[in-house]
């Protein structure tokens, strides 16, 4: 008799060996597929956006993966809510763009007009005993940390108490809440998401795949000359609120409490910022005065990534379409007063990530075909794929439970 | 342990409460979906055609849903016949153009040779002990209704015997025999096809939705307005055969009849037919001598509607292709007398049902992509959507046994 | 309750009727294609090409089929090896063009570096027990046949002893070793890959189907009039060693040994070779002095068929892609003096067999169509089918074991 999906999914994790690639049926299987979307992504904290995208009342944009559709809406009020973009009348999409600015959110499909509260307003032709205060659009929790937006499906999220806390100064040291979106990109990867979460997480394979960032980023380098160019980059700048590591990622998370990570990694050749030659591209962030040759790694939550540069940022998070498709999205923001055309030149900006990201794609969609194979086994894994054993440790937890 | 397929429609249909749309599965579940194709798709008169579309002896075309064809031939006795259209040899179809002409109906691949009237005729190279007249094409049942081509699948198909009677004065009163098809367009829809069916039958959205269609018929209009307007429209023409009304759709059909409906509704604003502005399009249909300014509505069988006006009548028909995908198909009819380009242009005749038709696509398809949702629940229905709930009964009925 | 896989495979098996083409499931069912590329695709020789396509040390092409990759790869001893293109670490595709010339097998991902013999030579910054000798590629058996480079993924393969043994003679004659490869095509075929091989395996339908073929080839004529024929051809050439007849295919093959046939077939109308008015197209092959009006069949393996004129081959393989999908590659071999443009135009070359098997791709298609009808059923196969039926007595018998 076949194995029931949660007695499947625990004898897999059950033989799971530490150190070693997963087994070939985490990339394939559709119950361990669906396990992740309920474990993972009906449950943390996910990285939707920026308050700068939505500045005024009625500003909207959508937030999608798999089936879901979630609208991120300003209020009347001027707050930040998100409510799920699912009619409550016969279940159609209500917000069908991206994004936009509406007055109400109406259904396009009979009219039911819900406020930007997701309050039903207007239902025509109902019932006598039909009650609208009933029928509001299903409330999504909010969160904004540092001017950026996160949601969470569950009604009950991970804390982020602790996240708060660490990470205020860092958030204000960079001027998050004052950052606007300059450009944002999505690639769609033909491969699960673990496999493009794990690329993302480990350097190993930026030497022999990334020339373009291995010039400017030491973390391209072997373990031991990396290492040795950081401690010198923090010793040179202790005390700098810049150079603090926060390590609450994944296992090492307090329990109940979402995973965070923060440090700050030493650039190359005198670089200044991520890009050709390591110039500079955009005005520096925040209340920066200079350049310190460094690039901060910023995780929250377990699936959403930032990269610091003292004069842009970029966001990445990768969210699952299918079991065997992914999307990863790009974004690069900029300090607010900063003038397209005139302060920064998008095609300077995005250069060096949108080449090593279109790189990526087609490693992951090769890693993926090979996984596939029948011939596919864990491999072990080198003194570089440390951060993501750390995030296999913590799926196997989480998915088996 | 899994259900069985059985008693997983059966616990969905117990559970499924009234005046609510449909519970998620029913639009996603493949077990569902089989179910739906034996007891509804293989058991029921389906619209296949006209008979104008095959004057001449040996003119055919292909009907096909799912994974079936059909042949619809004129034989050599001048009947319309129909059959599987798939060779008893190895398989293979047969016809593979959706309309043309032939003596025989030969296979492509092995050249076995069938007469019209689906009898083996001719096969090369058989063991001796083959027998030909064992081998002819699977039969399927064909009702001539009005000039109206319905086929049925089972060998035991739902009476038409009081669908007849009663509708034998409304399809002499369009002259229905006499209609030539002046256009045909299909409109495939990623849904599932009862989202499909359910937008055709309710037009509790054609107010929002449907500004062309709203400003012609009064039928967008809110149902004491809409019945006002009616009653009126009745009085008026009193006595008019016209104006019956025949309720033995869906559930109030007979046991063991198939269902089917008529009636007369008024247009808006002086309109004489459904075109820009209301204008005439065509010349009148059959013997009729003058526009009263309404339009009928007729459906034979769950899965066929017409719309006559006074010059024109279309079909509309609804074929699933997958569990998520279908088909509506849309056809313009015109009395047989009428020239195309001098008694009517192509592009007026169509405009109004083809604009409709398009942003039906876009509404049904957003409605499935939200039910797709985890967050979707089945919602309270309006009461302009009482003839979907009078499906929606008699499709819980029809899926559970 | 569900069947298992394997007694829903049996069952499916023991219902199946002698002299009647296969039951639907066959050609459907998800669990009959795994146990498929199990029992047969994983367990005997495939043509995978030609020793003249990798020369030099460091050449190789890769062989691929529903999710396997195989390199086959010229090694630095000269020898011709095989080796599954997943990299040990991670699982990525190692070589990701189709053919090419490398001094090592690194792995574009993580830059893992594995010698031509698919040893692991070289792998960065891994724990200190990491052994690389145990990370090897996995190893693919190879046998050269008369130039021909066949694989099998089975530690365990089929004996080719009978097959050497008994074709040796045939694979001097025409001087298999000393061809090249004049053009390659590949027909990807939207069906079961059985409807494919059974298509190539009968010519009931080249008749009705290949009027090109027809002209040139006494085997599209009915049973009667090419036994007499082949009978006259034969005793013409008595003698000849070009004229034996080797029965060993599926069911005639001895216990643990590869399959195979040859015989040789004449042409019609004093055609020369298989092309426009079967006039000569290329040099003679091997050491032929002479034109003997006929074609050769040679089968070598279950799926991997040749046909040899006097001055060029082809070969065909047949290789699923996914239960509805699978590809049929299509080489033609010249003698390998000679000079394309000036011995061989490729248009010409190619003409008769790219226009035959064109056809044959829109014939399986539809043939899939008509089985997938639930009013499919298997039908009786005519006498001209019998190599097709000793193929399916193969097929059922490995299928079930």
């Amino acid at each position: 008799m076949a194995l029931s999906q949660s007695d499947k999914i625990k004898q897999l994790v059950v033989t799971q060996q530490t150190g070693y690639s997963l087994a070939q049926a985490f990339y394939k299987d559709s119950d361990v597929y669906q396990a992740e979307i309920k474990k993972i992504f009906l449950k943390h904290w996910l990285y939707a956006g920026h308050v700068s995208q939505i500045p005024n009342i009625g500003d909207y944009f959508t937030f999608e993966f798999d089936t879901e559709s979630v609208i991120v809406v300003r209020t009347d009020a001027g707050e930040v809510k998100a409510h799920m973009n699912v009619c409550r009348h016969r279940g159609s999409r209500i917000c069908l763009e991206q994004s936009g600015s509406q007055k109400s959110l109406t259904c396009p499909y009979h009219a039911w007009s819900y406020n930007l509260d997701g309050e039903l307003i207007s239902a025509r032709n109902m019932p006598d005993d039909f009650l609208r205060s009933e029928s509001g659009l299903h409330k999504v929790n909010v969160a904004l940390l540092g001017g950026f937006i996160f949601i969470c499906l569950s009604e009950d999220p991970p804390s982020l108490a602790a996240l708060r806390q660490d990470l205020k100064q860092t958030f204000d040291l960079f001027g998050m809440h004052s950052m606007q979106l300059a450009e944002q990109k999505s690639y769609l990867i033909p491969a699960n998401w673990k496999l493009a979460v794990e690329n993302y997480q480990e350097c190993y394979h930026c030497a022999p795949s990334h020339q373009e960032f291995a010039q400017i980023h030491a973390m391209a380098k072997s373990p031991k000359v990396f290492q040795k160019a950081k401690e010198h980059f923090s010793q040179t700048n202790q005390g700098n609120p810049k150079f603090i590591e926060l390590n609450r990622y994944f296992d090492l998370a307090e329990a109940g409490q979402e995973g965070y990570q923060y440090d700050r990694n030493p650039l190359l050749r005198n670089a200044l910022s991520g890009s050709l030659g390591g110039n500079p591209v955009a005005p520096l962030l925040g209340s920066l005065q200079s350049y310190d040759g460094g690039a901060s790694e910023l995780m929250i939550g377990p699936l959403s990534y930032f990269l610091i540069y003292d004069d842009h940022m970029l966001s990445y998070r990768f969210l699952p379409v299918s079991v065997n498709e992914c999307i990863c999205d790009v974004s690069w923001f900029v300090n607010e007063s900063a003038v397209k055309g005139e302060d920064y030149q998008l095609d300077q900006l995005t250069w060096l990530w949108d080449v090593t990201t279109q790189a990526d794609k087609t490693i992951i969609m090769n890693n993926q075909k090979g996984v596939d194979s029948r011939f596919y086994q864990p491999g072990r894994l080198s003194d570089m794929e440390s951060f993501q054993q750390s995030f296999l440790n913590w799926y196997l937890q989480i998915v088996i439970n």
